[in-house]
């Protein structure tokens, strides 16, 4: 068996090469070696088997493990049955891997004694370091710097274990009932891999690999996502994150695997109760939600809301076909449970069109009178199950009408065991014949997804009572216990064919800044940036600006209100000045050399040596804004929406993450609850989308090119004849020259 | 057994009068009858096991009936063991109810028969009727009329089936498994009557009542939510809908029922997929999502998105004390499903408020050194399950710092199982002994809930597997298998504290119209409205206006202008001219009469007749809308929203049907999503809740007293220093001599 399960791990590398070619390389993944290791050293378990340590030893050894166990115990010799050894310095070999749940204290010498004898990869489960404050913080340093100093690479501290099913190896305190699955999972709560085993098996759900990441102070949950996506026994990813620390890596990695295999998130923070506690949990950074929907939108990450969804609508796009098009048929044998599905389709952007006449003729043939043949099709309550599970089933799949299939009502047992006790109160009849005449058989219906390629889910409200159920498990048949959930998991499936079928991701960099935007920022480096040379700066990124002129004296004003055309605007032009509109240093529309006099002393009245901005008047019919903030372990975020006090009040803005391609800026503007605000609307001239989208790219690149800056507003951004320009710009730069303003667009 | 039975029935009247005085009134509810019938005519059961009357009928025997039931077979003459009548004619007596699962074609004349010989209660579980079209339609007017003529009520056609668990009585196709309960559900499907029992017993939850609504002829599911408002033995109401037909009778009755019971409710309707399949399955009414959430908000009904949330969330309303405040205690033994609580909590708008120091310091001296006890609680994996099944809880529900519990991760025999057979690999242990050691001493935990007054509610991802999970069923203590969605309910209990403590619902009416406003609707009537006659009738109902005169010649709107003030607006002014601005009909800001001149030669250059409008020049700094639209089967839906072509593109608006309480006018201002910008936003004077309430009242008053009005558009109204003046006004006649606008703002 050993053998046998060596030459499937060699087949997991023919597959690497051709995911490698695929963009999807695994060269060093650290988790490699520790997911399948020949040798285990198996620190903190006893012969007590209320310790969690003793119970997860137990495991390993009981669950099938194909290699060598070697307990190390200070005084037992021997634990579970296996020799065991006083110290890491009496282990006959060193082993491929070491497992550590001993007291906290003991963690760093018994790291650097592994490291000692060789052994280059441990799974620390024992927590109490830095998620319990300083002192823990001290400790996990020490225990990392001991890591490094041998090469040794480690899971944890603070996991609850890993899991291979492949393998099988089980480090968890829960025995796997479920071998050989293609869900993967990575969590950073050991609780989400540990204690969901009884859960899994109740839903027919198998997972492939699981790991528990805990404090990632050394393999990080980037490194699992890497590591699933190249194994070929993964065909779905599942994710449970509190905070990602390095996210320009996660969406370098993410955004790979994710045009391969599905990846399903939870992300859980943003809220101050769920902070605490998650800084509690894992010491994992929280951040705004909105950073988290541009990281996972990127990504390609299927974000949902509840761990169940983790596991359900991971595991269902792990076993099915892939969705080729929008297109669901609904068949059910009662009205509600198709009602709600159909509704839940349309929401999630599926739809469930209606069947041509000849479908609707076929089908209608099958149904007693009363019945819709519609789309969704209802059987009701009459008819023979052999319908609902066979006949109408190959029409839809076959039809070319349909790209997947959603059925509710297929049951046998689970009733017939409910009203056995009633109707042998009447006829005697055993369990077993009356079972013969109801079971039915659904291998034609499992078979349809594969043969057709298109997905099947189920909603049922019976469980693994009934025989139906436990078939639709054994192959793989995903079933859903309401029928908005089979919708909803469809909507999933639905947002991976949009991450499969556009652009990759830009990744590409931000090549190097124009020479003259060099030239302007070192100029503002010490003085901070007034409007003036911010506008500048955007103009060499391409980035339209009004036209506009700085004057010092009333005579060059007038000069350049004559270049530019009257009507002009002239405003007050210093870093040191914000919201010049507020403090009346604004003087919009003059129309001729005499207004803009009055207005050169209206300013001079309130400050004598400011130079000002002559700039041209804008006629827009909407306003834009564009902006860009940083924070702390993401890349630039630029942020887009409507302009004015609009995007504040509506908090409606779109955020992603520098740097922009073309489609990311394109899908941020579609993104905004406004949208619609965009198009032709109310007679108006659509936004050059093209135009507004290099604002947005320019403004990524930009800030990579200068973390220097530290914000960027651009409000309004006026759309002219469809056109955005900038008419305004403020920049903030690290060194204080311009204090923040007001969160006006922090995401 | 029967005559005890009675005597419930009688304190279930007891209670009644109780429930009369607090406004309960279920005076002659035809279900009380249908529930508690003491014999029952059974027309469709044959000894044929496979038909859906048999199984029916059977259910009603075996499932503990007491009263008499009387099969009606045209050949059999015995039916599942009782003595069989050809025909109703020849039944012994006149039961007191009906039932009937014959073929369509036979019920009008059934019906005429049972009301022959005097029965007056049926349920026609018999399907074929409005449901599938004309004739269908025919078949079911025919029989409503002859049921009608012998004072007959009935219970659809085309449901399926009736459960009262305290008689018990069972009309549906599945026993049922749980007797005795406290939630109570109506559903215009079937299938989540009749075909969840055995969910419902998995998940714990025993049922009241439940009641098939079917095509609602005669009963509607109003009738039921009266009805199980009435009835004591049932907590919370569950229901699930795709139409409602009278909503104002919706409305009076469940925002009664809502102030003393729970109301959890499923709509599914509004797309077009969802309607497709709606009316074909009962025939219901479906409207756009923005009416119903309207009417559910004012109506008190906690609208969820599932119907596993009606089961589960009805549930948790109908076994656990009502919350009293927003601060939730979050205990778990992990760290992830404790974030996903507190975070999904957030979300609700309850809080996980942090200990006090005193309660924190208690916690802490039972938890292991690297857990949290600041809320979320922590306990790790490490401990003992008593700190975490009855000495925290007991410190948490004493401690006068929260108002619920939420428990994650108690658990004993559904892990112990999962470990015993790897334990018994090294241990000559039998089942019953490991779980005498394992199994947890409920009892304290279950009965703090009720002693202290607060909501407990449990996430485990085991099932009735686990002893535990079985305990807390037994004692209703109610669990999910997700801790999302445990934290999704306790909103729920939130959203029931809000509805309890608001005030009633506005149900007295609208009064009648000021004389000023007859007068102005009379010269209307024919004419249609005019700006000037829309704004003249919103000030009669105390709606300010800008001022404003009509002036037929330059001499008369100068005239007007020098009493009003310059600057001026001067517009054309006709019922038969929509859309002003964009004909250029509309001249705003003029400073002085020769601009007034310009204007009106302007105005008369394209129109030579139409009279002209002269109004005071408002300077706004925000601009809101409101309107009313009708849609059928609802009161008048009076709309709120920001003005100009913001509520339009965002379709951010809110939705209330008249008459309208002041409660329901200020919730409403607060409930768009642009909430804020009606505040003190950027420094502008906070809008005037109580002049702009008074503004949405009398929408909604005038719109009940004028019928002939069919839609309203007041957009912008200007806010003035805090205060709302209607700047534009539009109204549309039923006679048509305005022709109503693009749907602007029709929710």
């Amino acid at each position: 068996m050993w053998y046998s399960l060596q030459a499937t791990v060699t087949d997991g590398w023919n597959l690497y090469s051709t995911h490698h070619e695929r963009g999807c390389s695994m060269v060093d993944n650290p988790l490699d070696k520790m997911m399948n290791p020949a040798s285990i050293a198996f620190a903190g378990a006893s012969n007590t088997f209320t310790t969690m340590g003793t119970i997860q030893c137990m495991n390993l050894i009981t669950g099938g493990f194909p290699g060598e166990v070697l307990p190390i115990h200070p005084r037992e010799t021997v634990v579970l049955g296996r020799k065991a050894y006083r110290n890491v310095a009496e282990l006959p070999h060193a082993p491929d891997m070491g497992v550590l749940v001993v007291p906290t204290r003991l963690v760093p010498d018994m790291v650097e004694e592994f490291g000692k004898i060789g052994t280059r990869n441990l799974v620390i489960i024992t927590a109490g370091f830095r998620e319990t404050g300083e002192h823990g913080g001290e400790l996990e340093k020490d225990l990392a710097e001991r890591a490094r100093r041998y090469g040794i690479r480690f899971l944890g501290p603070n996991c609850l274990g890993i899991v291979n099913t492949q393998l099988p190896l089980n480090l968890t305190v829960a025995p796997i009932q479920d071998l050989d699955g293609c869900l993967g999972l990575a969590s950073q709560s050991g609780t989400y891999i540990a204690q969901v085993v009884s859960y899994l098996h109740r839903n027919g759900i198998a997972l492939s690999k699981a790991i528990s990441v805990g404090n990632e102070t050394d393999i990080s949950l980037i490194d699992c996502i890497e590591y699933l996506g190249a194994d070929e026994h993964t065909r779905a990813i599942g994710l449970y994150i509190e905070g990602i620390r390095d996210a320009r890596r996660f969406l370098e990695v993410a955004s790979r695997v994710s045009r391969i295999k599905p990846i399903v998130a939870q992300y859980v923070g943003g809220s101050e109760a769920g902070a605490r506690s998650g800084s509690s949990h894992t010491g994992a950074m929280a951040g705004p939600a909105h950073l988290y929907e541009a990281l996972f939108e990127q990504a390609g990450v299927i974000s949902v809301d509840t761990i169940e969804e983790v596991y359900k609508v991971g595991w269902a796009l792990a076993t099915q076909p892939p969705l080729s098009g929008r297109r669901v048929a609904v068949l059910t044998n009662s009205g509600g449970p198709g009602t709600a599905i159909a509704h839940t389709c349309s929401r999630e952007g599926l739809e469930v069109p209606e069947f041509s006449d000849d479908i609707q003729k076929q089908v209608a043939g099958l149904l007693p009178g009363h019945a819709s043949a519609r789309n969704p099709i209802d059987l009701t309550f009459h008819i023979g199950m052999e319908t609902l599970t066979e006949t109408i089933p190959r029409i839809l799949f076959s039809s070319g009408e349909v790209d997947a299939v959603i059925i509710h009502g297929i049951m046998d047992t689970g009733f017939m065991d409910l009203l056995l006790p009633a109707i042998q109160k009447f006829v005697p009849v055993s369990r077993e014949d009356l079972a013969k005449t109801m079971m039915i058989g659904l291998e034609p219906l499992v078979d349809m997804p594969f043969r057709y390629g298109k997905p099947l889910l189920i909603s049922s409200f019976f469980g693994t009572e009934d025989h139906c159920i436990q078939t639709f498990h054994e192959h793989r048949i995903p079933c859903f216990d309401s029928p908005e959930k089979a919708a909803r998991a469809m909507g999933a499936f639905l947002r991976h064919l949009r991450f499969r079928q556009r652009p990759p991701a830009n990744l590409d960099g931000a090549g190097t800044p124009p020479p003259e935007a060099v030239r302007i920022v070192e100029r503002a480096r010490k003085a901070g940036f007034d409007e003036f040379s911010a506008k500048a700066l955007l103009r060499a990124y391409g980035i339209p600006t009004a036209r506009e002129a700085r004057a010092a004296t009333l005579e060059e004003a007038k000069a350049c209100a004559s270049t530019i055309g009257y009507p002009v605007v002239l405003k007050a032009c210093s870093p040191d000045i914000l919201h010049k509109t507020e403090l009346g240093l604004v003087h919009l529309n003059l129309a001729d050399e005499a207004a803009l006099e009055a207005a050169y002393r209206a300013l001079r009245s309130r400050d004598q040596d400011t130079p000002v901005l002559v700039a041209e008047m804008l006629r827009a019919d909407r306003e834009l804004m564009a902006g860009m903030t940083r924070h702390p372990g993401f890349p630039p975020c630029v942020v887009f929406g409507l302009g004015g006090i609009m995007a504040e009040a509506l908090d409606d803005i779109a955020v992603r993450l520098a740097p922009l391609g073309m489609h990311d800026a394109c899908e941020m503007m579609e993104s905004i609850g406004a949208a619609n605000v965009l198009d032709g609307f109310r007679g108006m001239q659509a936004l050059d989308r093209n135009l507004m989208a290099q604002v947005l790219m320019g403004l990524g690149r930009l800030a990579i090119h200068f973390p220097l800056i530290s914000e960027i507003d651009l409000n309004p951004i006026m759309v002219v004849g469809g056109k955005p320009v900038v008419a305004d710009a403020l920049m903030v730069t690290q060194n204080g020259t311009q204090g923040p303003r007001t969160g006006k667009c922090t995401p």
